[in-house]
């Protein structure tokens, strides 16, 4: 069986260093980006290289898609009717009902597409370098098979990543989207926020955060620090889940402020104690 | 000098061990609470012991008030009428506005109070046993000087608790309410409010949060936990600086959220990278 790997980044060749750890099977590198496809050879993580999207559909029985978000799709849509019948292709995006809402036209009974998620820590680096093997070794891995998934595909495909050490999950895209844009993307839409806050609080206050940042400041904004064209990418790429979860958010704030505006102890109290609870018991 | 202290839980025990070990003169020790008297004695914190207010306002000079928040008041209306004229008092509530309203009336120019906030770790223990010499060393003490208090009787008190090593600064009454409200009080009560949004969140994705509770959201909503009757009575008694505090991010993330939805692209980028160079270089 032929391997194929479009975009190399950090996904993409921490892949690749698996595929041929593993002596999967031949392995096709494709990358729009030739500096990325020349330091990908001197590191030896691939057997054929190329920008081609065509040579890596006529040639490769597995294809892991691993390029920015907003990029898979157009991908998908490019490589779906030039697949061999039987392939199964595979993509690592962070959203997944917006690519599948992108292709799901152009999908046939013959190819196997089964979207996923390797959840693996951030790196600040790009491209071959940023990888490394043992990437998902004992990290989440979700797979969100469609509806009319074959049962033997989404097999094989366990298979290899289980072998990476992969901890997979399945849910559906549904799930995932609410789940990831619940325990991540709403964190990361708060601390963008209260960052730009600050820029809007009096001057005699602003002049003194820096001093009193500490503790649950710091870990509250975190994550303002992260990548900002990522970020673009999953929130337009999420926008449809992302506005269940703000509202569940939101309307929590409210009710809370109104306990405090009323000063009703006693709701306020259970509230506070209720999301102690939680904490300690299911978010730990 | 005889110096006096009401309530001794955490901080008023530290501050009580810093006189005792600073020798700076007599030190009365008054609590509701018999058996933390007892402690008290047993650790030798202190000279006398009592839990009569009359007693403190007849014999100290310097009085420190360090209960609970909300009792804060209650004991300052009590013992204000009886204290003698030239006696500095200042207490450690965590929000200085609503006290300075229950008790301006009360206030006279022959006593000299002056607000204050020690910035500390917090600690799950409580009463005496929680204290340590040394809590204040290198860490923020706010000072909230009323707009006529007594140039000297502010000197005596900074010298005091420069002695105990802390770092003071001097601001207004509601920067300090405002400032606390923006870097403290705003995460508490986000992560109240996050953590009860996962309750009402659909079960297959709230089944699933623990094992994705990782990073960002771990980080988000680690102040959950924190003691629910101390939350209350903050955000009961901050409620009104907390309303400009809440309005600030609500806009903020409203803005974010309708670029999202308008996919205003540039606009949103622009969003992002104010609030990543914002987190980097204001608020690290």
């Amino acid at each position: 069986m032929n391997f194929g790997i479009i975009g190399i980044g950090c996904i993409g060749s921490s892949l690749a260093r698996e595929i041929k750890h593993h002596k999967l099977g031949p392995l096709f590198l494709c990358d729009a980006n030739q500096s990325y496809l020349d330091q990908a050879k001197t590191l030896n993580i691939g057997d054929f290289y190329t920008e081609s999207l065509s040579e890596i559909a006529a040639n490769c029985d597995i294809i892991f898609v691993c390029t920015p978000i907003r990029t898979i799709s157009k991908i998908l849509l490019n490589l779906l009717p030039n697949l061999k019948d039987g392939t199964i292709i595979t993509d690592v995006g962070s959203v997944k009902g917006a690519i599948y809402q992108d292709i799901r036209a152009s999908l046939r009974p013959e190819i196997h597409y089964i979207p996923g998620h390797p959840i693996t820590a951030g790196t600040t680096e790009s491209g071959p370098t940023a990888g490394k093997l043992d990437n998902f070794r004992d990290k989440k891995y979700i797979l969100t098979p469609l509806a009319n998934s074959c049962e033997a595909a989404l097999s094989d495909l366990k298979d290899i990543l289980q072998k990476f050490g992969a901890d997979i999950d399945l849910m559906a895209l549904k799930t995932h989207d609410q789940l990831l844009g619940f325990t991540s993307h709403l964190s990361h839409l708060i601390a963008f926020s209260v960052v730009q806050g600050a820029e809007q609080i009096s001057q005699s206050v602003y002049s003194n955060i820096l001093n009193y940042a500490g503790g649950s400041f710091r870990d509250l904004t975190r994550v303002a620090a992260a990548d900002s064209q990522m970020w673009l990418d999953i929130f337009l790429s999420n926008k449809e889940e992302l506005k269940p979860v703000l509202n569940l958010f939101r309307s929590q704030l409210t009710e809370l402020e109104k306990l405090i505006e009323n000063e009703d102890e006693e709701k306020l109290l259970n509230f506070l104690e209720t999301a102690k609870t939680l904490k300690q018991t299911k978010f730990t």
